[in-house]
């Protein structure tokens, strides 16, 4: 089954993570919710038994990533689009899931891999890529500045197939505050989840649209 | 089929909609965007052949639906909570399709009609309810405030079987400024994208994310 032969790549780092997210998160909480992220990403794509590489930038990043079972840590210091574009050339086909998407299950991954295309493109908000396929190792991946347009433009410059890949749960990637409401809302039962809510985060639904507040201050449950 | 017995309510007014967006687009151009959107969910909904029901609070509104074809248009005077309810109660399964999803398209309305459980829920963005299908008279519907949160909790309370249905497209209500830039990006072939564009909108990818912006202020075609 072709499923078998599909290599997951996951990108992660340590090294000041989410940083849109240090109005509301000290740095060692943004990394202990990173790692809780990719904890939550790890146990989806468990179940599905596939080669899975976590792909991360130094050794501080490794030793923390060594604590997951059944992964391959590697290191590679190139930036992103180089790292995974390697991946793409010699491991194809390469699935690319982005490590901060906790609301991620082995279903809508299932799904996911199971969809035609030489190319398949689960997108984010603002352009964002967050699940892609690549099924054809002459495509080359293209990260920000409108990733979503730029990896369809990329396709069809090659003419390969392209599918689009629509799920509300892939398309949250945990970045800004306005996203860690879809967390609490969406995330029961996952490391992420609980992770927000020890660190005193709740939804407040007093208004027409609901917010995520934080009970206490940073760091104050240290105190 | 179970699926011809649905049937669809629209809730829809002319009357100052999307305030959210009038920092951007005019009230006239409100209007008229929040008319494409409508045209374009119709048009999803068209080829499946449901009884398609549109509820709009007044004459003039009633008058600007009058255009589009195959379509039931009900004046309704209450609430927007009181007007779904009788439905529910008295239509059952009723499926509550909100106006604003103009990336919705037969496929995905076809899969979330055939979604099984007494209740059906496609989430948007903060808390909100997008699509909603009740076969059970009982159920009642809560908007505003995390309505899917409610939603989930009356559907327990009342001991009814819950999916959750997930779409990014199905998740994407034009509301806010920030939503612009999902109809630019997916919206090719819509009305409302085309719309958009028409009054000068486009996405700028000079920056790591994506925006959606103005070439010309508000009504400056119309001078």
């Amino acid at each position: 089954m072709e499923l078998e032969k599909i290599t997951t790549l996951i990108p992660f780092k340590l090294e000041n993570p989410k940083t849109r997210l240090s109005g509301c998160l000290s740095l060692q909480e943004r990394r202990e919710l990173a790692m809780c992220m990719l904890s939550d990403v790890l146990s989806a794509l468990n179940e599905l038994k596939l080669r899975t590489v976590v792909t991360v930038p130094d050794r501080e990043t490794e030793m923390a990533c060594n604590l997951f079972d059944g992964v391959e840590i590697v290191v590679d210091e190139r930036k992103l689009d180089d790292s995974v574009n390697s991946f793409i050339q010699n491991s194809s086909p390469v699935a690319i899931v982005m490590a901060d998407l906790p609301l991620l299950n082995s279903e809508i991954l299932l799904r996911f891999f199971k969809t035609e295309g030489d190319v398949v493109i689960s997108p984010g908000r603002k352009g964002g890529t967050n699940l892609l396929l690549v099924r054809n190792p002459e495509f080359r991946v293209s990260y920000h500045y409108g990733s979503f347009m730029k990896h369809i433009r990329a396709a069809e410059t090659l003419g390969l197939s392209i599918s689009v890949f629509d799920s509300f749960y892939a398309s949250v990637d945990i970045d800004e505050e306005s996203d860690l409401l879809e967390l609490l809302i969406h995330g029961k039962g996952k490391k992420s989840h609980d992770y927000l809510i020890s660190t005193g985060f709740r939804v407040d639904c007093s208004e027409k649209d609901p917010k995520a507040i934080r009970r206490y201050q940073m760091d104050d449950r240290k105190g």
